[in-house]
């Protein structure tokens, strides 16, 4: 486990997207963007059950992240990283509120059935903007 | 080979930033942000000889490219493809300082020894945004 520095964290913690690499079954690499968290040294990631992310990771724990300052190009961060568990309930839910207030400036906007997860990913590999 | 649209075009030949994911040899993917073009229906990325996006596409060529508009989040491509073509040479240099006046609007910086590679990506799969 690579240790997240306190430039990490701004960028990991503030209003920058992210974009979350899964492996599908075959292996091949899927990318999308998302919103992104951290806590306690891990990346946190919130998404849904039964997305292609969710699938992914419970197939293969091996992802990536890639997080670049909205305002600044030339600042960004490349996160190899272990999937090391993945939390539903009531946390997820007030998880995901609070990155829609941070990211939106609002409340998340709930859809009927949707069950929200934390996935907690350990780096292990980090790569930084010179 | 899936078809590229004009929207699709405009975010890939515009100046927002892509996410490009390559495979490591044991399996494992990278990702790190960099400038993007298009082509012909292809997508291409400029990078460098000898490079760990390099080296992962020679050894296998399944990769995934996410790009977001950088004014609207919720404007974005995600797209699993496959390496056809690595082309190295005059067209490559001449490639890499267009994308440099195209995003910073000035002459790319060479490095010594440095040797430009445009990698041709074929889009298999393409998610977009609603």
């Amino acid at each position: 486990m690579i240790e997240l520095t306190k430039a990490d964290l701004e960028l990991l913690t503030g209003t920058h997207y992210a974009h979350f690499v899964t492996l599908h079954r075959d292996g091949s690499p899927h990318v999308s963007p998302t919103w992104v968290d951290a806590a306690e040294g891990h990346v946190l990631i919130n998404t849904a059950q039964g997305r292609v992310k969710d699938r992914n990771v419970r197939n293969d724990p091996r992802v990536a992240v890639s997080i670049m300052k909205w305002d600044d190009a030339y600042t960004w961060l490349s996160i190899t990283g272990t999937v090391v568990d993945i939390q539903t309930g009531e946390r997820a839910e007030r998880h995901i509120d609070e990155l829609a207030h941070r990211y939106d400036g609002e409340g998340f906007t709930y859809k009927p059935g949707q069950v929200r997860e934390i996935v907690k990913i350990r780096p292990d590999r980090i790569i930084r903007s010179d």
